[in-house]
């Protein structure tokens, strides 16, 4: 029997200083609750997304020292931690010194595992390069290394051997993707056990993302089950981000049996100290199976936005912050979410009308606000708008050429335009450096997809945190957060049974049922097959399946919904063709000065969405299918479709 | 003796349908010269920078479909060229279908070198993963692919043999960064050599960085006089982008003689179909050797960005562009490119003064304008500003849980703010929409790294054409450009020698002296150091250069320079902690959002250069050393530093 810590601890990103104090905290918890073993996350110390923090050489030995303060402490207990080791004298692909995502095993001060391996430390055989991870770019894996001493992999894979209570264990050290093996060639549990581990470790730094614990137990109990042996899985807490996509970490570090059962587990987004009793020659079947809570449902959403919006307030200093309500959905979910996070008293929500917003919509928002208790302020912005309008009409341009003179003019969709950055870049900022804070972006995914946002307008803001749900998810977490976060109704019913409309003409007029051009329904779906599907679809496989007749089945969207929507395949193709445009053209450019977005789902825009402004393209296929339905459906004037 | 074509064409990003369209003109052309071989660049019918297009399978198909057209029109020649390959029925580490970045050989309409590899085609072996480059991300390299063989890659590296002229020619075939082996264990050139290959063929996509072909010739020259083969270089021109950061494609495709010394090279930034006679038997050597231009020059940084300036244009449909121009160089400089590339007639020049303008700059604008001839506006911009600061300040706050009421102060630092976000997202935003194109960005890099733009502001653009500059970059292409590329002086000469200022407050006023708080003859130096070096430097290495002496030099600033400008430790500290904590922190916020970079240096921001908001950190080290220094140069109170 072993007693051991599943130190599921929240790492700072880029503080070595903080997490190793946090570590070594733990480490006495720990020894004060009897563990032989505290296991640590992945890159425990350095944290893991860091951008290219990594070129900084003093950042690495700085690293490396708050890495030798961890083994110091290692006195009467073994501690597993990640780290990032650093070999000196050897160089990584690009030349720089080459570093490995490692995990060390640390007993009495010193660095167990030497004996089997090229070094005292364990480094990751599989680099995760898919999504937002970026491990390749850094690391040096262990299918790199092998090569260099002319052995496989395989060979290499090897357990650490620590003395506990007398007796061997052969720890089987793994680092995140590594349990992730499906894809690969090389399984490397199975090898450590085929190597003799008794017991498998996987140290992981493991961003979340909708449905990935779902998957990870399905993967990791079949691993555990496959090789007879427990393992632990031990995930950090906390937020991490990489610039354009941030991600908050969950931890629900679990243990499994060697049967594959749940044994135990930390909930998830919250720090743990989690000590169990492992009989490994019962191979860890000395305790009961566990059912864990299934987290994929709207619940878990809002647990991830609360969570992320929290932490990146903290991390970045934002203490108040202002938001632009209009009386719809988005801005009124910012706004209940903020105030659960800050209190009411540090949310400024801000109604900004020009003439084109109905008394319905400025209802809505003051009620949203009461509702609240926030701080609460209506500046309305068509006195600007006005100016504007008058004074680009107005300007005088000279050639300097020929001295003729020219004017420009403002038609009405500039106008639209010319209020969402007014009320964004005019008010909004202006009002949160005034209260001392930032102000957010409600843009949601479905509007982010096609850019159907005003660039430094309601684009803007310095985060986007609604930006990766789709607007039928906007709606189900404003649902919850009335039923079950607040139990009352704190986004007005109304706001969510009002057409979404922007309110920047007439066209757009609420009251009149007039709203955006988007229809949910569809094109959530249909957007969420061009951007979130692992293999993307486009408008060659859409076509397809409209064709074919299965394009609902396909998207998942009600059934008989695209007949009702599109008389014709003409008309079909048209709004396909509008939105494929816009998704691969202007609202590229668009993303490209987006804030940063916080990730839900398991494809976000940003670091994890890589994308070039190269425009819209249409494979010859799809020409050819779109020209056959095109023909069918429209026959050639003077060219009867059935002979005579 | 083999006629040789070396088809340095623009490649089109994403578009398979016109880049082989283009190929099989140049193919034409090819055989109409005689040409026994015709080489086009790496990925030259998909393009190189797709972002995550490769996760779209019709795309994919839509790339074979092409790249069967090229292999159709092979008769009677011998093409080589780059494409995808994709492996349906395998695997990437992804779990996607398996693609390959591949160099095919065609002739008379079939695949040639399926005799000695598992695929008719060649596939790279290194696979670059740093600086902006993703191959491992897409690609499976054949470093991965040999062990699935159980074979080592060097005995998978095998030339591909074609009949040309009644002799067998045995092609090495290797892509782009295999011919950058200097920090790879593997030298697939020389590996190709030992098995047996005639002629080395290097089919580049390689992105245009300042110093980058000189290196290249090195290195080139170097592996081509190592092997004793010729070794021929054929890279694409045009643009091509990875959203954040923009890169132009300058060809200058080479051809090596097996002494090592260049035979042969197409002119830079523009597409050739460049013929050679190469006698092999004599290794190439019946050509006379050349010289190359240096390109490492202002006169090159102008080409590039007036090469990037209109394909970035052209790609984005953009034909009129708003420039505001304060007087000062950025913007001078910007209007001097813009009017270049797009004719002073479909350039609108506007200054936006407020209050705090002065009548120099003013009239520097004004002047400026006459010069290039360009359309000219000027849109004051204080009434706008001044109602936003009335506004604002007049905003009255209800607290919506106890019915008090608040209100804000709008302070200086504020104003100045309101004052750039007036400009950007007020007028210039407004006026492109109604000149029809965009407004252009003209920071430069010593300003997005310290963050000293306003976002929203300043910052905002389409593109930010000169960010990849330091200022002293700025000053030197603005005097290259009255020089040599008008040959008169556009940029007013008083431009040059008035003091920088963003003229936002009266402390920033241009004719009393005052302006801009960065002192660019060390700054820019500093920051280059923290952001362009290969080893990142840190506040850690800086302290220890200061402390050492050495820091000038290692800096490349002018000598005696930090003394001048920092009386003691204290002082030295001050600034770098203040700008250090600007880099790492407020200013990573502001690039999230900020326009695309178009890319000249070894480092740009944007893709180049990850980073996460993870706040500004000082190593141990650096604490350890600086309490040191302080002690040293500010004794305790009480404890004199020299005994008595």
């Amino acid at each position: 029997m072993i007693t051991i810590a599943l130190a599921q601890m929240e790492v700072i990103p880029g503080r070595p200083d903080l997490n190793a104090a946090a570590m070594l905290a733990m480490i006495d918890e720990a020894r004060g609750r009897q563990a032989d073993l505290v296991i640590f996350p992945e890159m425990a110390i350095p944290g893991y997304l860091l951008g290219d923090t990594w070129e900084q050489q003093a950042f690495l030995r700085d690293c490396e020292e708050y890495g030798r303060s961890i083994v110091a402490a290692s006195h009467g207990i073994c501690v597993i931690f990640g780290n990032v080791a650093v070999d000196w004298d050897k160089r990584g692909d690009d030349g720089r010194v080459r570093k490995y995502n490692a995990c060390f095993v640390a007993q009495d001060g010193v660095l167990r595992g030497g004996d089997n391996f090229p070094y005292p430390f364990r480094i990751k055989t599989l680099h995760p390069n898919y999504r937002e991870f970026d491990d390749t770019r850094h690391f040096f894996s262990l299918r790199k290394l092998a090569p260099e001493f002319d052995r496989r992999t395989e060979d290499l894979l090897q357990p650490v051997a620590v003395a506990i209570g007398g007796q061997t264990v052969k720890l089987g050290c793994i680092l995140c993707e590594d349990g992730w093996s499906d894809d690969y060639g090389l399984k490397p549990a199975a090898i450590l056990h085929a190597n003799g581990a008794d017991l498998i470790v996987n140290i992981s730094s493991s961003p979340f993302t909708l449905g990935k614990n779902n998957k990870r137990n399905r993967v990791f109990s079949k691993q555990a089950l496959e090789t007879g042996r427990p393992l632990i899985y031990v995930n950090n807490v906390g937020l991490q981000d990489n610039g354009k996509t941030v991600y908050t970490f969950d931890g629900f570090s679990t243990v499994y049996d060697g049967g594959g059962r749940i044994i135990a587990y930390c909930p998830p987004f919250a720090p743990a100290l989690h000590v169990i009793g492992l009989d490994l020659a019962r191979r860890g079947e000395n305790l009961p199976p566990l059912t864990v809570p299934d987290d994929r449902g709207i619940d878990t959403i809002y647990e991830t936005l609360r969570y992320g919006i929290a932490k990146f307030l903290a991390r970045t200093g934002i203490e108040r912050v202002v938001v632009g309500i209009s009386g719809g959905i988005d801005s009124a979910l910012a706004a209940a979410l903020y105030a659960r996070v800050l209190g009411p008293d540090n949310v400024l929500l801000v109604n900004l009308p020009s003439v084109y917003n109905s008394a319905t919509t400025k209802g809505l928002a003051e009620q949203l606000a009461k509702n609240l208790g926030c701080l609460y302020a209506v500046v309305p912005i068509q006195e600007a708008v006005d100016l504007t309008v008058r004074q680009l009409g107005g300007v005088d341009i000279v050639s300097m050429r020929d001295g003729s003179r020219t004017c420009l003019a403002v038609t009405p969709f500039m106008v639209e335009n010319i209020q969402a950055r007014d009320r964004s870049a005019r008010v909004l900022a202006g009002l949160a450096a005034a209260f001392g804070g930032g102000f957010t972006c409600n843009a949601n995914k479905s509007e982010l997809t096609v850019g159907y946002a005003t660039l430094y307008g309601d684009q803007a803001g310095f985060l986007a945190a609604l930006a990766d749900l789709w607007k039928h998810q906007v709606y189900a977490v404003g649902e919850y957060i009335n039923t079950t976060v607040y139990g009352r109704e704190v986004i007005p019913t109304a706001i969510f049974n009002i057409v979404p409309s922007a309110e920047l003409s007439p066209e757009q007029a609420v009251d009149e049922g007039k709203g955006d051009p988007l229809i949910y329904p569809y094109h959530d779906y249909l957007f969420r097959a061009f951007m979130e599907w692992w293999n993307r679809a486009t408008p060659e496989d859409i076509l397809a399946w409209y064709a074919a007749g299965v394009l609902e089945a396909r998207l998942g969207c009600a059934p008989g919904l695209v007949p009702r929507l599109f008389p014709n395949a003409a008309a079909f193709i048209a709004d396909l063709e509008k939105w494929w445009r816009l998704y691969t053209g202007m609202a590229v450019a668009k993303r490209i000065q987006a804030p940063p977005v916080l990730a839900v789902s398991r494809r976000v825009y940003g670091f994890d969405h890589r994308e070039a402004q190269n425009g819209p393209y249409f494979t010859a296929a799809y020409q050819k299918l779109k020209a056959r339905l095109l023909e069918l459906h429209w026959p050639r004037p003077g060219v009867p479709r059935h002979g005579g």
